[in-house]
């Protein structure tokens, strides 16, 4: 229905452009390759066996451009079957709910959405919904909805909340393996990046055998500032558009990013909380200046069946095989490097998009990351 | 509303008593009296001046026992005059939702609502509607909506999740100074405590002059277990209903505390979050287990003008008065005496109430702690 | 050697008693017996299978009443066999040193050694130099040693820094299993609880076969204040004596609490943290006001062989063995339990104990807890 | 002393250069300036007024190359003149003591001192003992010593614990304002940094008058691994040292690293640690990989008169005037870039050092990054 209802808005030309425009490259074709390890098949957090990625996008009228994201990270009776998980806030000026029991646990029972930030209300009413009704969940009576978002208010008329739990039920249920949608579509519908347009992206690493042979993936919600830089290339500065550029609005790096991150290393929630933490490196090699009014939230979990907490391990002492501490490192490596591609890729596979300024009414557009522009850093020739 | 269901269903015999019963007893008119501190004048959060308390009760047919309590810092505009605010989490199994951002900013901007588990979604559209509503909030993009909970699923049919946004909306238009209903009301009404009816409960403590003359009022959902002692008193072991008295069950404790802290102390939230950590003191000496399954959250909060983040104090450097560490023991020992007392108060206000188990859908119903036997152990002469 | 120097001092009348007081006793010999589970056989840390515990206590002149206590997971190589650990801090005003490395990594490499405020650095020397030592740790280039303390500075002359390395490596040395020397002994032989005569106690529980069978083993040195209550019985408000009692002084209740808690059930670093947080309500019910300047914490660890981080599962991912989340419950009252008669032991073991107060440099003198006066209390008959 | 032992050594041999070398460069010097903001005057962490740094190089026989760095907030009595404070742990693999009293109580009453891993207890005694010799400290009973330490074993013998307590009270005792000796120098003599010389470095960072004029300065001691990226131009992967390089071992990047910030911004305890969490992203953009063995730490603090924390304001309801949260954003792009360039300074005026591994016993030999390599990078004509 979203297509349809796009479909429409673009015949009319109130929708100018797709995240599916076919001149959006992600960051690895345009030479943009973070780090020395390799990625995943799809280069997406669907490398890691098993994770599921819905996305609903909110195209309305002249003034909603929204959505939600949803993240399962299997396919099966996530309450029954939990996986282990971890949580780290970098800077908590946002609402991502369901935190404190995923720390007390350590586990995840749930989806997790993301929205933007006066929906979350609604996409947790959806989470509960759907837990709820999932068959063997008919004596459920404590759900920990897991919803995280960033605010889309410079695109979107926010304070319409026009997300209602029928839309984020339908991003759970669209929820499919393979290649992820990139760009301004789902959670990251009307959200900006450094002062360009943001969204969704997603990228990953696939260790050596050697180093155990894991994957991590990683997909992200960017709607932050700072000083754009690309595997080192200054694009902000060259491009003459960052933070602190007129050094007057001491906030106009503002918004939030909300990271995902899967693996199917067998972790303990310790470990992949540590590995959660590293997410935020990734962030930081962007150029994110991390400011006040950003909300920067990572959440990771396991899909390895040796951790995964099934009924029969969670009524007695059960074994359950981990890596230790020590073999975490080239882990830590491959969660920097898929984080910085991600927040890359939902950049360069954004597109232009009109909306308006929900606290004016005001309307207001933003244009993608220009891909020229940066396609001519990439190519540089360097001597060195 | 509610009172007119109530009424009915009184005259229809599904509900034989109420909160308001006149044979219920506060704790301290038993003789129950803890600490070494005077309380104030209200034996109330309400005591802190300023402090508003508003609660909706949700009674219908047999199954739906349920409802919401809203506390108000002030009754001017919290998101534009917001309080500083701390947070403490003793155990987290549970869905409070603000978490992240009370700790990074250290304030509170809207009302704390506490509900059920499974209604913290309807609560939180409440907060944001009435905080969006609120004249002056005009260009406000984001709300960090603070509801927490405890599982009333043993008498309320908490899979319909029957409390809804408007419901929500009364507790906090209803909130007013003075006395607040206690026992099986608002987000108490279907609670259970040690296996007794538990409920919503409140009490203060008034610090002489020469320590400050400050107040501290502490309101709570109370919904766990454990091995009920009061002041001292082995009242769960002589009424021979405790935690692992059959040592079969581990979970038989299970449940909830939402405690809400509230100090015109002129503090910082850093001060704040350790007063917070105090109120679980007072939690402790009632007999909690604090099992694995219960969800144990502070929130608290200083109403002193000194330190309200008023807009002139959030838009640059700010003069504020704070009392230094130095001066925070009395207030400890304040929190922990005013939790401990409503703790008693909730069960000792709280009147017998049918429902049913969510779960099963089966008839139950939970008894009130006995009056008498409370009473003739309070009064038990002891020659020391 | 210390045997000896206390044995001169005795007959030169310097020090009137010893913690070995034949007519101190334990508080269940005196009927007072906190909880509904039973002890272990020692009713001490030790009854956790391997524990080793070392005590020497510094008694010199009329100004040195201070000392070193030593609690070993294990008697192997704790460095190349670790034990999961977890952490708590109630209230952070002291100096336990090895915090962030336990929290890190979720594990323990050395003994816990506890002593006074101004001798953590000494301690941790005689940690480090110990594991060094260690046959198999040759190549050992980092001890992270966890060094707690309280400050008895209220009866030995703390600004001398009597404690030397060689001491703490006594402490060490002489480290066994069986009867632990509770009272004014090791870290405890200068401290004060409630204006009494504090210092080592221990106690335990053994959980009945059908809740896992487990032990937990407590130990403390305590140094604080508030307003004493055991199990439920009024003694300071009885005798007089309590935090705020002139409302003058509101730090007269300062001091701090070193708590170790071991069990052998098989527990993840999380789920030890956990335990941790338990010690603490057990902490609360002795009446403890948690004042601002006390150090109040709680390290934890497993010995069981299934959770060991042994050289192999180090190195390679490995199978190990936990009790899961929803089996947790009875092992947090037990923490409870034991936390709460350790505490009662500590101070009705102690004895009579002069000294100087460091600040001044002035003699002090600090009574016991007396014995007749509680025994009276404990046994006052009730009808109930 | 040292400076003598280093002349012998030098003439002899043993050691061929100095941190002093007149070859090196700083950062800036390269033309690698990272970020938008100026630097103070010396570009160093003496920039924030008050501060003062004391260094002491223990440099003897072939084997040992390590020394203490010290920090002094201010040239007052730091005891009573407490200043807050905040702290940040990224990975918590290292021994920082004086951690959880920082966090509890907001402030730091010592000076930093930063040494090698097995020396803490060494520094600790000295912070302590010059801290009770301090007039006006006489009645001192307490003390909160803060030593940070990475662990330089792959050139000092470590396991021989050469720094006495002596050697880093001559580091407080020299401790000056003025420019700052970096390099292989004082804690930073025997550190390595991504295969490269690493060692003391320091930057700073002055806001423009209309986002308040504030200075922020950093100090780090690098001694950890990774990718280098030196403002984003390749350095690791264009000189072909880097972790991972060989996918075989995978904890060849292990090391740590102690970031100390300081401002003159008037910030509360809070604000202060989420400044110090900012300095991290200063590191990751570096290149760190953040690895399992990596203890990385941030302490901050403020010299602002307006929230020190005199005897006065700590005895008493106190008037403070602090930055709000809503302008701390442009002090936090300033931490960001302020440790990346003293990271890069902290490697580029290192020089080659030779020493032995003290696992083994065996010599070693680290260079310093060779600079004209890194020129040439820098320099390289780019048409964007």
């Amino acid at each position: 229905m979203s297509r349809f209802i796009l479909c429409l808005l673009m015949l009319s030309g109130v929708v100018t452009s797709l995240q599916a425009d076919d001149n959006r490259q992600r960051s690895r074709d345009l030479g943009i390759a973070p780090g020395v390890l390799q990625p995943g098949k799809l280069n997406a957090i669907t490398d890691v066996p098993g994770v599921l990625v819905g996305q609903f996008s909110l195209i309305e009228g002249t003034d909603i451009r929204t959505g939600v994201t949803a993240i399962l990270p299997h396919g099966g009776n996530l309450y029954q079957h939990k996986v282990p998980a971890g949580l780290y806030v970098a800077n908590g000026y946002g609402k991502l709910s369901g935190i404190s029991q995923i720390r007390e646990l350590g586990e995840l029972e749930t989806p997790i959405l993301l929205t933007n930030t006066l929906s979350v209300p609604q996409a947790m009413e959806a989470v509960i919904g759907w837990t709820l009704k999932q068959p063997g969940n008919e004596q459920v009576v404590s759900v920990n909805a897991v919803v995280g978002e960033t605010n889309d208010s410079g695109l979107n008329d926010i304070r319409k909340r026009a997300v209602k739990a029928e839309h984020a039920l339908k991003a759970i249920l669209s929820a499919r393996a393979g290649p992820v949608e990139e760009g301004a579509v789902g959670a990251g519908t009307g959200t900006i990046a450094f002062g360009w347009k943001g969204g969704i992206g997603t990228g990953s690493r696939l260790l050596p055998e050697k180093l155990g042979g894991f994957t991590v993936g990683v997909l992200v919600q960017s709607n932050y500032g700072g000083i754009l830089q690309m595997d080192g290339l200054p694009v902000g500065k060259t491009l003459g558009q960052y933070y602190l550029k007129g050094a007057l609005d001491s906030d106009k790096a503002d918004g939030s990013i909300m990271i995902v991150v899967a693996t199917d290393a067998p972790l303990s929630d310790r470990n992949l909380t540590r590995l959660a933490k590293r997410a935020v490196a990734g962030l930081a090699r962007t150029g994110s200046s991390f400011t006040n009014g950003s909300g920067d939230y990572v959440i990771s979990f396991s899909t390895a069946e040796s951790v995964r907490r099934t009924p029969e391990r969670r009524s007695e002492v059960s074994t359950i095989a981990e890596l230790p501490n020590g073999l975490m490192s080239p882990l830590f490596q491959a969660a920097i490097e898929a984080t910085e591609e991600a927040i890359y890729n939902s950049m360069l596979m954004a597109t232009d998009t009109r909306g308006v300024r929900s606290a004016t009414g005001q309307a207001s557009q933003v244009k993608a990351l220009p891909l020229e522009a940066v396609k001519q850093m990439a190519e540089q020739p360097v001597s060195y």
